[in-house]
């Protein structure tokens, strides 16, 4: 890991059922176009509400990955 | 959306199961008064822990609902 | 103001102009049943985008006023 | 203490003597028409001054009470 | 918005006149490369000062649009 | 609770199921060595990717007891 | 810009009209006595309400400017 | 003091009383475990209602001393 | 109040018996060289330790003060 | 500088040896395919342990460069 | 790495060199009585000044290290 | 140290080469005014970027001295 770079971006994923996979929803998308992915932090918690119940949880994450050299 | 007034209050739902069950819980005690709610950021995550287990979950969000005129 | 109490509640105003209109549009809104409304603090500026161009700005103030006795 | 909900509001006690006796004034107040209140937490110690001495405290809490069902 | 997956990036736009002049200015660039910008939270007021006078404000946003699948 | 005195460790439990599995993993590790533990406070939820998904969950949590006199 | 060094002040501009004009009442001030003002950050924006309306703003702003040698 | 190392825990004193005194209260209960306690940081004050009135004080602080070498 | 502008400055304050002494002690030698002292705002509280008991208070304020044109 | 709009991206750059070289780690990757590089700001610092010694400084800063029209 | 738990802890380093030589004083101290020392991070760097010099850095960070089952 | 009062201010240094040079900077320009500097903490440390290299570090700190009675 000698002077490795590595890149850090902000995704919000969603999810009707948990926090959990809201953020395996932004991770699976990140994975489409990103290689080597290599860990994430969740930055914000959040949601939508309609008629009385949450209709979707809004996780926001930082996802970090190595830049190829 | 023009114009439109939205209130936010502070609750914490708790729950012997889950995160997200303990946040349903405030939602639907919310919805019972207030109409039009909107959405949900989750602000703090904390539990009670009774004989080293956790005996329930305090979960605190702020829930946004639109202002009547 | 000897020993006064004051709360304070967050609300969102919005506006399709301007920051300031928006702070102003949640403060008249709060004026229609609050009294002795006192000062205001903002905690949030955001806003929503619509084909490239913002909608409308969305700011969240704390808002604190004088609880009668 | 299953699935008990719980709301937070924000005050300001005010006093001339200390920190504790604003936020006392505040609870005070509160309970003149809130059940169950249960704990607090303080958010801002501020102060006036007036002719180079502080006239009065102001301390910002945020009060928690049980939500009846 | 079932599973949808957003991104956000974060960028400051100047103007010499207003803070929501620089932030049309950063916005209307971001759309001309990207589709689908739904929102913005502002993140910094800042400003340059030439001869006494503010030059031009500078406001950093963070600027969510969604991912296409 | 008269003048009882708490301590608080930080813990970071892991998971590869959930985010309140991994908090479990912490404190059914400190019930271990730690009598009368209380309460707990989620501090930052992280995470391991690999191959593009999740590993493991990383919540790192404060877990307050009773210090016995 | 070898070694140079920066001091920074902070103080609150107030007007009855836009957050822009209370940030330049506040640098119209400074520059009465500071030579060399650099630049400027928004540290907090609030204002004061009098009879239901916004009354004036009070922004304020940590000002950078060059130290002479 | 070349090369010292100190180490920083974290503990909540109560009290009947007064911020202070739930202050000294911690450090009077670490002074009994470690020696050479240096300095203490007010973390958090918080504090439990019984009956609309303040039941006790709870004031997290941490608290530093030196590590023997 | 129009146009006003004030300097907010930060001071450290100490005192063997209290927080509240801490801060008269700081306000009481900032009235010594400067006119229109308005309000103060606690910015963080610690203090020293000495044979395992408080030896003195140190609390940070910002005091703000009228800036005359 | 009249309506520029600049772009920020978060990075983490590593060093076995400082701080310094973690940053400028980050910084000459960037420069590689970004143009207009304009300045940095240190987000945070961290590090591995191997074997009780410093591995390698992990260094996250934000990169700020012009975007062009 | 299935279900680890690890444990932070708060060190202060001092060094009169460097911020580096302060977190390797610190780890190094570290490393004499925990086993399994695993990252760092950087919570707040301050300093002594004596004669108008720095005397001696004073970092202090969070260590963590893997809790044996 | 019985009621002393203590101010700070808030300087940036800067350097080609070194955080710790930029604060060293800073410190040596506060001492040739100042008396009693006593100690500094680092607020933010960032840098400007000239054809890809790091040109100089600007490291923001706030100086504590004794005011004199």
């Amino acid at each position: 890991m000698k002077n490795h770079v590595y890149k850090l971006i902000e995704l919000t994923g969603t999810s009707s059922t948990s926090i959990e996979h809201a953020v395996e929803t932004a991770i699976k998308r990140a994975n489409q176009t990103i290689k080597h992915l290599g860990w994430f932090q969740v930055i914000e918690t959040r949601g939508n509400i309609t008629k009385g119940k949450i209709d979707h949880w809004q996780v926001t994450i930082k996802v970090g990955f190595t830049v190829e050299k």
